[in-house]
């Protein structure tokens, strides 16, 4: 269908402020798949669109050539509607735990495929594989079975999936493209609509501790996500969420899963029953299915579709979670009012003790991380307990005790309160 | 000396628009010629220097570093004033044959390390290998000896020169990143400098046939170069010179040569003598040497030099040079004046012919090439010879012709005469 180009006009076309034609697209991904187009000048283009930019046209198409470079699951055997949801990733971003088992319990079917964390942002994966059996990768009949039979899944990405997007991701990895708008959106788009779901909810993450530091950057990457959805018949709705602070008191891998437990069970800090139901109530509205997940969540359907997801896929939910070797508490050293609480330093703290990895190839330890035990506007006295770290190997303590130091704020006033919805792009 | 970067931060500084630091450059050359920064990191890199820029401090010090990846070569046996010659390339671009005999002849010497031709714009070493018996490959003491022995050498770069810049520039080319001034004037600047030239001389082509299509940058280019030939205690000149029309009447190899020989027997195109004498006379100045090169051409004594020179290399000077099995000639089809002779048009319609190469690994034909029989203001009538083309291969000439007669503009008036030397950088 597409035509050969030389691999250079391409490239030169972008770099000089070209919109990329719909054959030129075609013709580079595919030949980016196939070993033709070499990394290194797939790098050179990523640095050009990075930099340059890519009109909406363009990166439609080129989603929808990564979306060609694989299979496309069929849902047809589900027979209840599918919605899943992304997030950006933050820091304690841990809510495709409970939410996926309580939209499932709404009627919905979740087909939630999920990756491991690279760098201070745990994955989803990461998380449930602290549940002792759990298994991360399902074929895909295994995948529709389990869609079709208990409506909740969260499992690994198969490799057939847009290969081209899985090869781009680990270039741009390395070579400094990652944070291009049109590549983030084709990126995410491209597995979400090869994996058949029929509507999706975006929680692209502002602050920090998320990939977009700025409201307009988000916004602007929401919206492009957005329009990608529904042009290719995906009903798609973007909530723009905080991620300043990190959700939840708990930033690790099983610490996170005993937190999503207790939403589960009707508890848990309120930030992530809010941002939950609030996704929830989202996904319900675009899959067109009339519940109130509050309810839900409050007649323990929600727990009982966890357990059986969790089963499912090997996992014993009753199993108790692995916990770290070494704890250490971090105090408040003066009377104040937390003024700050930061993301990105608190992620990183949790990285150092071993909940995160620097490299793909790194365990992570399920034990690790940091457990908050002050929010944004309590008043401490000195002496009281700001947070805990945990982890297995005492000599991480240190570095992540300084970044943990550093990312709290004691002051004499309580600060304005942030909300966590910023905006809504549909 | 320099610290250890990650290669993905250095990317991202340039790509934000930073200057990168003297350790963040020292490490990233170093690192890339041992191969512990990869292909498809620099390719990015490369592209962000091109889109972004460098600042001079930025350029010098890229270039040092490309310096100091290989060897320095050492002059110093040379008794006479050392200065050579560089041409950003042309079409008919044969200055260095002629120029460097005559240079040598009035006392100075010239250490000419050259390149093979890509694309359009055959290289030196490419028409010189057209002289039967003639080598262009020379060791260190050879180089030397006959530097010091003949004053004139023209030939190919050993591989210690620069090994930073040979890698660099074979990525560049397949990566749409040639065209960044800083990393044009540091490839050309870094070979010269290690070459151990005392003086230099720049020809920045503009036009056309051209690297440079516009003033503009090649004057951004000929300053970036001047600077750093001064910042590392090379005088340096450039000219900026046209390059919208082919340089003399041939375009090819031994063509090239030939004409050449009809220079420095006293005879030649008008411009190929006027570009001559204007480069001698700056390489003379910049030197320290008083001498008239029109009168040096003039005495024969350029010819002997360049006789000694090919017969140094094992070539003979008195030997046919070869010839094409095919010439066609291209007529006239309306009276009128010659108004524009499009240098790029011509370039490649001799390179259709066979005369350069589309890979680096490509040989190229001796005898191919283009022979004008008008240039721009000649007056013609309909029938008369414009040019020849000449090959070996028959099955080129279609599209040779097609682009050689696309390349031709007959009108009724003559066109304004452009001149051929357009500025001068000190």
């Amino acid at each position: 269908m597409s035509g050969e180009f030389a691999a250079v006009d391409v490239i030169i076309a972008k770099r000089d402020g070209h919109a990329l034609s719909d054959a030129q697209i075609d013709w580079v991904v595919d030949a980016y798949t196939r070993g033709v187009v070499a990394d290194e000048q797939m790098s050179a283009l990523a640095m050009a669109i990075l930099l340059r930019g890519m009109t909406g046209a363009e990166i439609a198409r080129w989603t929808a050539a990564m979306i060609a470079s694989g299979e496309r699951l069929d849902l047809s055997a589900v027979s209840r509607p599918t919605v899943d949801k992304h997030s950006t990733g933050g820091v304690g971003d841990k809510i495709t735990l409970p939410l996926t088992p309580l939209v499932a319990a709404c009627g919905v079917a979740v087909p939630q495929l999920s990756g491991r964390g690279l760098g201070h942002t745990g994955g989803t994966l990461d998380k449930l594989e602290s549940i002792p059996g759990w298994r991360a990768r399902l074929s895909n009949p295994e995948f529709v079975a389990q869609l079709r039979d208990i409506g909740a899944v969260i499992c690994a990405a198969g490799e057939g999936l847009a290969p081209a997007d899985r090869k781009l991701y680990a270039l741009r990895d390395v070579t400094g493209t990652v944070e291009a708008i049109p590549l983030i959106a084709s990126s995410i788009m491209s597995k979400k609509i090869a994996e058949g779901t029929g509507a999706l909810v975006l929680d692209v993450k502002v602050g920090s501790g998320a990939f977009m530091k700025e409201v307009g950057a988000a916004r602007e990457l929401a919206r492009t996500m957005v329009e990608l959805g529904g042009a290719h018949g995906v009903r798609t709705v973007a909530l723009l969420t905080d991620m300043s602070t990190p959700l939840g008191l708990t930033i690790g891998n099983a610490i996170e899963v005993a937190e999503s437990v207790e939403v589960l069970a009707g508890g848990g800090p309120a930030d992530v029953v809010e941002l939950t139901l609030a996704l929830a109530r989202e996904m319900l509205d675009v899959a067109g299915v009339d519940a109130d997940p509050a309810k839900t969540l409050e007649s323990g359907a929600a727990m009982d579709s966890w357990r059986a997801m969790i089963r499912a896929q090997g996992g014993d939910p009753d199993a108790p979670l692995p916990g770290a070797k070494e704890t250490e508490v971090l105090r408040a050293s003066t009377d104040g009012v937390v003024a700050g609480l930061d993301a990105y330093g608190i992620g990183i703290a949790a990285w150092r003790l071993g909940a995160g990895r620097a490299r793909k190839e790194d365990p992570v330890s399920a034990g690790a991380g940091v457990v908050l035990k002050v929010r944004p506007g309590d008043r401490v006295r000195a002496g009281d307990p700001l947070l805990e770290l945990r982890t297995d190997e005492p000599a991480r303590i240190p570095a992540a005790r300084a970044d943990a130091e550093a990312a709290i704020r004691i002051a004499d006033a309580a600060p304005e309160p942030t909300p966590l919805l910023i905006d809504r792009i549909a």
